[in-house]
């Protein structure tokens, strides 16, 4: 995003402008004139202001130029930034003119372009040609702002507070909500930029620039369309290579979401599973709404993640205990019960009526000695058996009132504090009393606390991190085109991956059945090649266990169909494993993505599939198979061994890695896979070749 | 609870005693004898309380009797209340006394009795039957006390505020942390009681006490066991009928909330199915956490409930529209598209850049005209595509600052009210400004207003419904108990309430199984009956398409098996249909319960079950078996014609009431049951007698 032209560079003059001129600038209250002038004009700093209106005159109380050519002149400055807020008729005279006055950046708030197509985007590209010709950068159109708090640039809606959140959003009362619940917080905004029809700079030349910003510690995005989704990718891992997370409100896990996308931007909303996968790949978060958002803001400002979804929870009552291991269920964390040396650990540092299973319960121990909170916390933390902990109930309690035990509990809560600094996993704590001064101490330590448990849960939930091999692994040198999306073609394809398959031999004469018969040994399945399902209109016919039934099927296949060839197989038992579809899809956002599920009922009544972006390692691609609701089947319930899970691993992440070297193929499957306990064979095969 | 004796009614002692003793008073700050008595003492309105301490002396600069007895004599009045805080040593001892003094009501803060089994359990058992003998009730031992705020009544661990709230408890903290809520929430409690041991008082007499209170208008319970569970749906019927919500906390949807609950009270928590079921049974409203509870408590002061799952969001920007559509179906609740005559009519009463699908997102047109809002609302509630309606997002901001929308927005507030108190569906509100002037309009008509999206969706899924169908049904009068729990048997009992099986007939030598077979039809199976579960052991014998086949199969399980008799049958094509499994179990606390759920990886894989308190009428059975998760099977997935549900329906409700009718029996099931197209019938049936 370094542009060629005169003057600072766009993005400088885009944050950090020392001229801005706001076109459209009025006094009449409900426009977006009105509202970006007086805020530009409140938070001026030591930058110049000026104000343009084509009637000119004044407007606040200040002259407004014709032109913002006039009023560079007039003051004898070029313009860095302009804001246009004028209408849709006037946008290309508008982009014209501020670049006449030096404009390196505009912010074009102007709507009815891009997103009303027709004449509405004819007007919008050709002000896009100017502005790039320039060498000059544009936000919007169709937005509502950018904001600066380093700068007190405060040129949006409302004026934000100022603090380390860079926030990207394709929604402006989104990003109000946003705004009041991180300054409820203690949290602000470094950088605030309202997308729009993101004709020039996109979400991912934004989240680019928030790499080097010294200003922003974690990125927030509101998104209903990633737009780019590799791109994508790489922007989110240049921000996690920076230490600073990247959380992303992207709603469309449902119908109803995604028609309110499409009706908000035009904008086609991305598979919500394919969202899921990106975020996933590039350890960024996802959440669900904003209050979840800033919730989990807080938390990541501390380096403290889980490593896994096993929690203790310690508490000082039954009750909450109980509550609490329900509410983490909830969010699909698990409460295991605690064994060995820790047990005894805990027993011997707390006192004889603590329950020291899981959920940890004080029964009293606190009100013997604050400092059993401290040691329970502590031995929890250090446990192997523990990737966080959750502290629940009245602590705080003491310090909130008048009692004896106020200054032990605070003396516990610095100890607490200590404890937890010294090591790499998070403590969430929900408490009666988050304003008591022993919360405040852990709060002020960086530990989350909140006074509802579920939303402890929650943040506990968005601290785990996903293994080192979720990572999306870069995509390979592309390989050779594949032209030869034929049945056999396609078995070349997966066996030059890698992929085993039934022995087999095409036959495309009846003379060739009988040593085809041979070689691959009875039984026997015919397929019809050349169909893509072949299993649909007859193309196979399964279990032929002597000649004279495979010289019949053959005749009868070869009388109603026509194939080219006819492909003779060993019949593989599918009693011996667990049958399930290994494919690729070419996402239209996020390129190749690999998909597992079940066979039968799992993938067609209860769709159980689970995908990532491909390619996956091996290891990926256990998570991503044992992640499925049927996963018992694969490791061996209803009385049966578990099938080859490395072998089928390593299938998943060759077939990953194929579709990555074939961007000309649009999706490959292998369905059905059989599993079985020693090995994993492959009884079909397609190809189809991308002709978007 | 009208129990014998002289004096007050015993539970107006409890509630409104004109005479308190506590009993174990003491200066030692850390010990419930003290803050008990400083709480009594401090709320003492114009009620008598004399302080007992067997050193006698002064404690917290009263006098203290050695005995409750001698206090009653110095005063000359009797004691109505009596609150122990005594050791265990001393239980009975105080018992003793304090029913001389005249106690009709005694609190047992006594720990150390029958929670730890053996001499505690003596112990409680002869204070109880003192207790008995004299007529007078017993709360607790093992509790933390009890509160009436309208007779300023404050005896247990904490003040709580006043309010019309009744809190029934196992848990002490959680009722702080509960109180704390309902007071930011604007409620409070009308009576707490600490259930504790529930030795004499337990959950089902308080809550009957609860019926007729008339200061309490809803009824909050944290339990971690309903212990009688069909008397607890009677009362919990009585309060039904009284027009008072009963609200229940009742962990135990994890392995881990049982595992603290059993550890806390030593009582085993009810299968957490099972408590849904009884939920749905009486129209109880289940909640997960203290803050889900206050929130649901709010809403529940209104009339207002949703008679289904289908929600309209009115927003005034997708975003919030979007990441409301997923909040709600993350709770369950559907946002179906709008179709016809609403949509024309929210086109005319909004404007054009108004989006009318679902979500309805007003896009501008409130700041227009801001009485948009309560056109949009009134056009929703108003139609039969809406079950409820979600207003999200800025709603509110005008009123909270300077604009001159302002008086608008508050006008719009004023008829939004208006419109929702004219009719019976609920409005819920989520609004970043919930303290603005507007939200507070709406906040006074009842109608909740939430700051945060998810709990505005968790507060309008807890006000749905359950149908008429879903409530209990009584239990019918028993039939003759059953004796013989042979196969026969048990085929005779469910034919005999019109349960269909497969013709049969059950053959004792070979000689018969010629005419066996020509009166079924072949093909048949041979079931070896005698045996609970036929099919292990190779008692079941499938396919058998000839008669020497049948012959040949005959002497096998003879000779294997010696079975009293061997039932020919003809043969289902289990390929017809879907196959159930339809049972009932005597569930320790709520008796029977019915059980319906998928065969094959359904039940075994995925735990795919759903269950209701028998009986059920058809209506709760189709419920129940839409339910599952595997529901689209039945209903025509994978390209078949969908079960005839009606008769499947029948027979579940035919179970349920054989199960109901016989309390003898432990176990009924029905597995296989095979639902087709055209009918049902069951495969195979058994019984067991309860022999607990």
């Amino acid at each position: 995003m370094r542009r060629q032209g005169p003057g600072p560079d766009p993005l400088d003059a885009l944050f950090s402008p020392r001229t801005v001129a706001v076109v459209g600038a009025s006094d009449d209250s409900a426009k977006w004139g009105h509202i970006l002038a007086r805020r530009a004009l409140e938070h001026a700093g030591d930058r110049t202001v000026v104000l343009v209106n084509r009637r000119g005159g004044e407007v606040l109380g200040q002259p407004a130029y014709p032109s913002a050519a006039a009023a560079a002149e007039a003051h004898g400055v070029a313009v860095d930034l302009a804001v246009l807020c004028v209408p849709a008729g006037a946008f290309v005279a508008s982009v014209t003119d501020a670049l006449a006055a030096g404009a390196r950046a505009l912010v074009a708030i102007t709507a009815g372009l891009s997103e009303t197509g027709g004449e509405g985007a004819r007007v919008e590209a050709e002000a896009l040609a100017l502005v790039r010709a320039a060498g000059a950068v544009l936000v919007g159109p169709n937005c509502l702002g950018v904001v600066d708090t380093a700068t007190d640039l405060q040129l949006a809606h409302a004026a934000l507070p100022p603090g380390d959140v860079a926030v990207l959003s394709q929604s402006g009362n989104l990003v109000l909500d946003l705004a009041d619940l991180l300054a409820e917080r203690g949290l602000g905004v470094s950088r605030f930029v309202s997308l729009g029809n993101q004709a020039d700079l996109g979400l991912v030349d934004l989240l680019h620039a928030c790499v080097d910003h010294d200003g922003t510690r974690a990125v927030a995005v509101y998104t209903e369309d990633v737009v780019d989704g590799r791109a994508f990718l790489d922007a989110a891992r240049a921000l996690g290579r920076a230490g600073k997370p990247l959380v992303l409100l992207a709603p469309g896990r449902t119908e109803a979401a995604v028609r309110s996308a499409v009706s908000h931007t035009g904008s086609l909303t991305s598979a919500s599973m394919v969202v899921d996968a990106a975020c996933a790949a590039v350890g960024a978060y996802r959440v669900d709404h904003p209050t979840q958002l800033a919730d989990l803001l807080v938390a990541l400002r501390s380096p403290r993640r889980m490593a896994g979804d096993r929690v203790a929870v310690l508490t000082d009552g039954g009750g909450h205990g109980a509550v609490a291991a329900d509410a983490l269920a909830s969010v699909g964390l698990r409460t295991p019960a605690l064994t060995g040396g820790l047990t005894a650990d805990l027993e011997a540092a707390l006192w004889g009526q603590a329950t020291v299973t899981n959920p940890v319960d004080l029964a009293g121990a606190g009100e013997q000695d604050a400092a059993s909170y401290a040691r329970g916390v502590d031995l929890l933390l250090s446990s192997d058996q523990v990737d966080g902990v959750l502290l629940t109930g009245f602590f705080g309690g003491y310090s909130a009132g008048e009692s004896n035990l106020a200054e032990p509990e605070l003396a516990a809560a610095g100890r607490i504090a200590e404890v937890v600094s010294a090591q790499p996993k998070p403590l969430v704590v929900q408490t009666i009393y988050p304003d008591s001064p022993a919360a405040q101490v852990l709060h002020s330590a960086g530990i989350p606390v909140h006074r509802d448990v579920d939303r402890a849960c929650a943040v506990l939930a968005g601290l785990v991190e996903p293994g080192v091999d979720g990572h999306a692994q870069a995509l390979p040198v592309p390989a050779p085109p594949v032209t030869d999306t034929s049945y056999d073609g396609a078995r070349a394809l997966f066996s030059g991956a890698g992929v085993r398959f039934p022995a087999s031999m095409s036959v495309a004469h009846a003379a060739g059945l009988e040593s085809a018969v041979d070689a691959v040994g009875l039984p026997v399945v015919l397929k019809a090649t050349g169909r893509v399902h072949k299993s649909e209109g007859g193309g196979v016919v399964l279990g032929l266990a002597d000649l004279d039934a495979v010289r019949s099927a053959y005749a009868d296949l070869v009388a109603r169909l026509a194939p080219p060839a006819v492909s003779v197989e060993a019949m593989a038992d599918p009693g011996a494993g667990v049958e399930l579809i290994v494919g690729t899809v070419r996402d239209p956002k996020f390129g190749p993505v690999v998909l597992v599920g079940l066979g039968g009922v799992f993938t067609e009544v209860l769709a159980d599939t689970a995908c990532a972006i491909a390619p996956v390692t091996v290891g990926a691609a256990r998570g991503l198979l044992t992640s499925l609701q049927g996963a018992p089947l694969l490791l061996g319930a209803r009385g049966r061994p578990p099938v080859d899970l490395e072998a089928l691993a390593d299938l998943v992440a060759r077939v990953s890695l194929l579709a990555a070297a074939h961007p000309e193929l649009a999706e490959l499957e292998l369905n059905p896979v059989l599993a079985g306990p020693s090995g994993v064979l492959a009884l079909d095969a397609r190809v189809a070749l991308d002709v978007s």
